[in-house]
């Protein structure tokens, strides 16, 4: 996620700039024909470039919407996943008398839930903070994080049998559990079920389309300022079109993806802390993006 | 639902080449009647096109997101029953003390959910998973998904009440098995309650009608070149339209449908592993399709 | 709420006959006057007709995702109803230790909901399924369905009392006669709520205004096919301002309501089935239509 | 809240009079200066009112979303004091085993709400329905349903330790009134968090600016008849700022208001009749508004 | 949050003094060009303004719609923290038996809160309602307003064990804190997450373009009174940029920020009053804002 502004204009220009060369060449190539070899059959007076326009906007105007309510809900899901974290943490110092070692299991949860969403390796992170037999028990498992909540119910399991501790209070700690799966399953289900292919692909091509289109349409009024206005309006909508693709898969590997890391290692302050375990300090922006 | 970008395009076309013919086939007669054969009654300078035309956005605007938002309904309610099968999964590991054969129980639930949301037989999977008191209960029910529901209630009942189980851990897995009820109720009734017919029919009927009005709009200043903009803005419309259409049904038996069979094999994976019952790996698409 | 496509067209079309008719008049009678008898105060070219429909799509559009939201949310709360209706069958069955008369008694529950939402007489299904003594407890009481579920209470609350059940267990299903309170509280709200006023009137009269308007803005250019471009242009309109109206009271005895008499039995199937009480199939749609 | 459509129509008729008089005014100066006297400098044959008319569209579309969610908020959380209230009533009867006192000091609670909400004087009706004892006990706090709630909350406490009433049937008990509170601080929020300045002034600012340009760019095509067509148009659009402005403060003293004092009486009666305490009918609309 | 609609009118018209200023000299620079030194190039009879209008149109209603999305979600976990803060001064008041210190620390935490959410420095409310001992132990942690709420679990733990109170009462409070901590990761989750940057950077620059190309596209047609007609659209543009902008970052130190301070103490007053320690009134708005 970018959190500079600089930066991120940056980004945003050097990531625009091949769409902006070819669209201008294009422009250029269009009005040159028409004002120095005078090609006829460009003098397109009326081509339906409004009504065009507003199917555009129509089709842009859904899809954004759509994948700017994925990008959120990621966000809000990983948010649950820090709140409950938290919640068990304090659970853990409370309603179990102190287990150091299930915060740190807790703690290598959202690493192992970064790597399975990111498709990356999150091993180190993991081996570094789950206790060495837990570690051992989820070997083998195609999911990993829900592993490693299975193997913290057991444990949580074997505390309260042994300080015989009440139903009630268990079952709130079960639902601290249950509302973590329940987040993780709502991040999977985002990053397994990407934007309708009908809402990615067919707005690029159109807006494409539209671009192409566009400087044929005004090259007849706007003479040798086309590429200005046709540029203008043409990387408007190319824009739109980039901002919803940036924004709809919120796990990949790019500068607009979620800050997973950066937020793990919040959740790992957040728990260790209390048990007086040394951890460092939060993740710093590396060149305006977190990562 | 489609998973890969490049077989999309290619079914993305394939199901529109009809009405890209026909709508091609018709703006070509209107070119040639009108520029071979004079027909003076086409000459409509400015039939109300853009009227028409925001009438019908408004239409696919409303119709769009609701169909839109049925399918991601749809697709997080089937979410909530892969976190809940998952939850029982790790109940029936740490509270219950393992149950393999309620985990495998709760293994053929999605597979009856999908069958019975389908209108498919889904007796082989189901058998494969239920153990045979079970099977032999449930025969007969309308309802198969909520008669296993029903059943696992009372097998639940059964070990809490032979293990002496502390009543509010008892209702924490009752919890669970009311949250699958509900996310169960909930996919019915996107089953059960079509689109009302006004928002599927109309659109459809409005767009088509667009469709034929349209190259005689523009054939008038386009001449011989309207089927290329009178064919691109008529096929955004239907586009928008079918995508709609493809959306509103999320259990259809189409490549656009949710991937209910894929999604129940991996619940079946996370249910299994833990209780060391061998199982395959996740199903892979089929030429481009999860199905 | 119609379920056959064919039938619903022909439907939409008898309720539209009436305005198509009258518009259909107006915009021959403009064209008349204006081709025959050459009343020139009828050539308004430049009548703000453009601006209109902007402010009219601006209203339809509010006003049709509020009417969709509340239908929506009405379809989402009875499909509560029939969820936490099924998990008390469930908890009747297993926590309860099976307890017929209360699943018959929750089986009445819908029937008397569905009559004091519909104004309707319910007391034929209320009180072949209420048992007897809990028909007298509730005589005279201004809420039916609400008197039922607090009946169902005292019931519970007695056999837990008798068996010494877990307090934990009781609140969980306790939890299920709140969750039935709160889905039929938001059903109640809806009905006794009508769409505010501004949303339900004004859109009609704008509409209606609209359509007068149109032939007279279209007459000059379109001449004598000035009836097929105004009445399509117009019929739009209307059709939007009903799809409003339509769906905006989901109770109403009309073909677009809310088929809660269907709902209703299934829910009776799906509780009596487990308890082996015999009972018929589910209702069928009577001419496409589902009441 | 108004309930009879006729009578709507005349309190939106009587409160848009004066707008109408005033545009109709303006329009009818304009078209007279224009003329007759010639007024060249009116002569502006292109004012930018489209794009205008565009930009205000847009604020009126936002605020009126925001304003008609804020109202349909405040329905749905009063719609939970409903439920709630009952919820409390059933478990007050079966859970407590019958405390008819603390069924009237639940009835108290939505009238001192009311009051609280509507910056009202409802004594009257608290004093009517609260035990003595509690009305001296929350003499003096700030907030007085806050207050009625923690008082309830005392008194289950001490019925529970009476009665010895399992832990978990005190939970699901003390949920309920969580519940009721959390309602509560949803409508405070509400009524305390004004909707943005911006979207409250602005619209209306630009709504009327629109009105006072408006018929400067018809006069010259419409002539005589500009006061038709830009009334109309400018009304409309007052309209529109109007649904917003009254839909955004839904406590105010109105008849578009929240009908809150019905509401009241409607939970009082479905509380106090299980309990055998006589009570009264439901309050009737006056004039066609449900206060 | 401005609270007076006056001063909020010029609070409003003061920000947008500068941006004012600037497009009235540019816009006179352009008439004056035109009209007086007759500058041809400047003659851009049909500059694309009305596809660039749409296209901005486009970019500020869905970043619009985002920001006022934050805003409110952010004022309703606000509320959620104002809910549960007085659900656990009810419960600290029943359940446990009264215990005024943690009525006083849980007041301490909402100051806590607004803080870390306004990187401010809140220690004076702080120190002044938390209990001594509380302070030391939560010295050094990252997260205060976490810290606070584990201490008071850790307290509540002990008054159970010491008043052996029941484990699903002890659940009932474990709940509100959860919560509190999901209200409160929720918070954070908006002050960490600033809206996309393509929404909060694009749509500025595009309306900045906007703004000058305007008068361009007038000056033709409108002659003089150009910068009356162009100054009016581009301030609506700008003003729809700014209400965005201003609703964005509901924590910063600006008059339209959340008013933190004074629902902090709402809640302080809401918690100390039913203990009867003395507490003044609430917080008055300052020159018409609430802070």
């Amino acid at each position: 996620m970018i959190v500079d502004r600089r930066i991120g204009l940056f980004i945003l220009m050097r990531e625009s700039l091949l769409t902006l060369t070819l669209l201008g060449a294009w422009d250029v190539f269009v009005v040159v024909m028409f004002q120095v070899f005078h090609q006829d059959w460009m003098e397109q007076p009326t081509l339906p470039v409004s009504l065009l326009g507003s199917a555009v906007a129509l089709f842009l105007g859904v899809r954004n919407n759509a994948a700017y309510g994925r990008w959120w809900e990621a966000r809000t899901l990983w948010g649950a996943i820090t709140n409950n974290c938290r919640s068990f943490g304090r659970q853990a110092g409370s309603l179990l008398g102190g287990r150091p070692d299930l915060a740190c299991a807790m703690a290598a949860y959202p690493y192992a839930l970064r790597a399975a969403l990111g498709r990356l390796d999150g091993s180190a992170d993991v081996s570094r903070l789950l206790p060495p037999e837990m570690q051992g028990a989820i070997a083998g498992w195609n999911n990993q994080p829900n592993a490693i909540l299975y193997q913290i119910g057991l444990a949580v399991n074997e505390e309260v049998a042994r300080q015989g501790i009440d139903g009630a209070v268990h079952g709130q700690i079960d639902r601290i559990l249950s509302d973590l799966a329940n987040a993780q399953g709502g991040l999977e289900r985002i990053r397994n079920t990407p934007l309708a292919i009908q809402f990615s692909l067919i707005p690029r091509l159109v807006a494409n389309i539209f671009c192409v289109i566009l400087p044929l349409s005004m090259v007849q009024t706007l003479g040798w300022i086309t590429p200005l206005g046709s540029s203008l309006v043409g990387l408007l909508f190319v824009a739109l079109d980039k901002i919803g693709s940036d924004l709809q898969d919120p796990f990949d590997n790019s500068p607009h993806a979620m800050p997973m890391r950066t937020m793990a290692r919040t959740i790992e302050i957040d728990l260790l802390q209390p048990v007086d375990i040394p951890v460092g300090g939060p993740l710093a922006p590396v060149r305006g993006v977190q990562s």
